[in-house]
């Protein structure tokens, strides 16, 4: 990724940005007695852009946020761990609406502006007197440097906290943008749920944000796969206080902010994929040479989440075979005597022939815990990038024995 | 699968139709120095239909199969296993078409009716000269009792040969049905390769062939999935000598001789999925209530390769909410609220809402090696059937292990 001059990457997690507060609290809903909610509050209320999981089998505060962002401002998010609130039907979604309300008159503001999102077991319901005895603690102790809490409260299976922000020179003046994710946890019956919350002082409407999103989270939450398995619960929130009071203005500033969006979203699904589960590696898949991005993406893809690649990067084999068999299967045009492999810099088929490459420079790459593996099509111009794992016999250990 | 009362189980395997010889030879290609040629013999020449890999990467012998199965009549099909011919360019295809003349000159038929797999590492060349010495003894050793030989010479990864032959009593008489096949390797850099081959004495042109063999493919050898990559030698040949004399007329006729077909197919694909790496456990994935059939697969599929399901699979796991989530994610429509999962016959779900099941019984099925996982989509009336395994540390021990 681009270091660029005028992003610095600073402190202060999802707090990073101004008028943005957070909290956490132990509401009981985990067994382990661990902080298990999070409270995101914005003053002033913010503009806010969502991405959402496309389950078709959702959970109730997806529901809950699809109604709600974009739609006007907003106050407050309320994150809990330890339960999904998933495939618990008209309960689950009255619940939602409950707890959001009751944040609402807690924080004095209208009940639309506040939603949240849960992670965690999946069809259970949510303790919500539990919940709700703590939202006094939660309210009580938001603060500019709650984003480190924040960002433990709503972790499940992860191992360590996750939390990336940056400051961005625009010509208008310096703008943050902070965020946290949680993700890793494939444990069952928890659903692999990745949520991602971004802020910024930014001055920005609902209507600008939502491409931007959209295009962020297209090159980074969209581009890592550990198991390839969609959650119920997927959200990435973007929200906008404007408390800096810098506008984005002109072609310049929008390149700017762009770039330190896209910047802020890999870093947090990259934190994501280096903390999957049993995981020992990651690899980035760049494909070049596609006939067109959708089939340069589709290769990537499918390289990234095949098991026998997965396993030979755990493995540290240098079995090109594998990698050029599943981008062969993958849908996308290709020209099997163009094709072309690198692992790093280390070239293993040139334009459809194997390369004798040395093994002991090649061992030296597939024993790195990142490489690039660079996989040319042969049949265009068009490029993706998709990152991966290995697969362990640790991550079928966590997802075999894991009962609750 | 149906036990029809006019199909009886026989022995002979690829040699139970008349007209059929088969053989093995050792020519040296496997380190293990086993077994790695067979031949099947056809006398007279038989009608051929076949189904390949959809892999856009594709194998030297399989560019020779397509150019000849279905144009004419076929004498024989040689498999060698230990090297797959794939990624090999212009020496790879001249080495297939030099090693079918071969064949072909020492049978007395034309070169065209000699066709060719291979199985193994890929990447590398066929070793020609080795392979046309022992084809001396692969010639005299032909026979009718060669099934089991032949079935064990195009072993790679298999740990057990696969043969299955039925009778069939049509209105006309008499037809005999038999196979061999092998699957299960995934073992780098084997392309999880799996090949079929089926033979029968029933009379049968070419063109009435090919879609019953494609009927019967779809049911069988393209649903079941170990870990859903595809290889890039995959190969399913039915052939036809005729020699019984017995014509296949009437309703009745294509009714029974196609349900034959579908049966040893199925049976054929089932020993691959039971003999699969590190294969503890063989799942029927069972769903109804699709919009459509095309739905109703993609909802099988999806779930049979998820990773979640599988590792729930090996752990006896009771986790349907990865088995709704899989199925949410394929694309197929389904209606959240109307859906229902059974494990054999313990209900989970009843129309969206959770079952509290006998954690006995439930256990119970979950630690059979082999159960139905049934899921009703609620959204309409189509099914579709797709076997999986389950994913076990075994599986990534033997796939990040091996090195040639």
């Amino acid at each position: 990724m681009n270091e660029e001059s005028f992003i610095t990457e600073i402190g202060g997690g999802v707090c990073a940005a101004l008028g943005v507060r957070a909290s956490a609290a132990t509401a009981g809903i985990k067994e382990s007695g661990r902080p298990d909610m999070a409270l995101i509050e914005f003053n002033p209320p913010a503009e806010a852009a969502g991405v959402f999981t496309r389950n078709m089998v959702c959970a109730a505060p997806v529901v809950l946020c699809r109604e709600r962002v974009g739609k006007g401002p907003l106050r407050a998010v309320l994150v809990n761990s330890g339960i999904a609130n998933a495939y618990t039907g008209k309960r689950g979604l009255d619940d939602a609406y409950r707890l959001c309300r009751e944040v609402a008159g807690l924080l004095g503001c209208p009940e639309e502006e506040v939603i949240m999102s849960s992670t965690g077991l999946i069809g259970r319901p949510l303790p919500v007197e539990m919940m709700e005895a703590a939202f006094g603690s939660l309210i009580d102790s938001l603060s500019g440097k709650g984003g480190s809490p924040a960002a433990e409260a709503i972790m499940t299976t992860d191992t360590r906290p996750k939390e990336f922000a940056v400051s961005v020179e625009l010509p208008g003046g310096t703008v943050r943008i902070g965020g946290m994710s949680k993700g890793a946890g494939m444990i069952a019956p928890n659903m692999a749920t990745m949520l991602a919350y971004v802020t910024t002082d930014v001055v920005l409407s609902a209507d600008a944000m939502a491409p931007m999103l959209r295009a962020a989270a297209d090159v980074s939450f969209n581009c890592v796969t550990i198991d390839g398995d969609t959650s119920t619960n997927d959200t990435v929130i973007l929200a906008a206080t404007g408390a800096s009071g810098v506008q984005m203005e002109g072609e310049e500033a929008l390149y700017r902010f762009e770039s330190a969006i896209r910047r802020v979203c890999l870093e947090l699904a990259l934190a994501i994929v280096r903390d999957g589960e049993g995981v020992t590696k990651v690899v980035q898949v760049q494909i070049e040479g596609g006939a067109c991005v959708e089939d340069a993406r589709r290769a990537a893809r499918s390289v990234a989440e095949s098991l026998l690649v997965k396993t030979a990067i755990n493995g540290c084999l240098p079995n090109w075979g594998r990698i050029l068999a599943a981008a062969g299967y993958s849908g996308a045009d290709l020209e099997q005597d163009s094709m072309s492999l690198r692992f790093d810099d280390i070239e293993v088929v040139r334009k459809g022939t194997p390369v004798d490459a040395p093994d002991m420079l090649l061992r030296g790459v597939l024993e790195r815990a990142e490489y690039t593996v660079t996989l040319d099509l042969g049949a265009g111009g068009a490029s993706a990038v998709f990152w991966t794992t290995d697969l362990s016999a640790e991550y079928v250990r966590i997802n075999a024995d894991y009962r609750t």
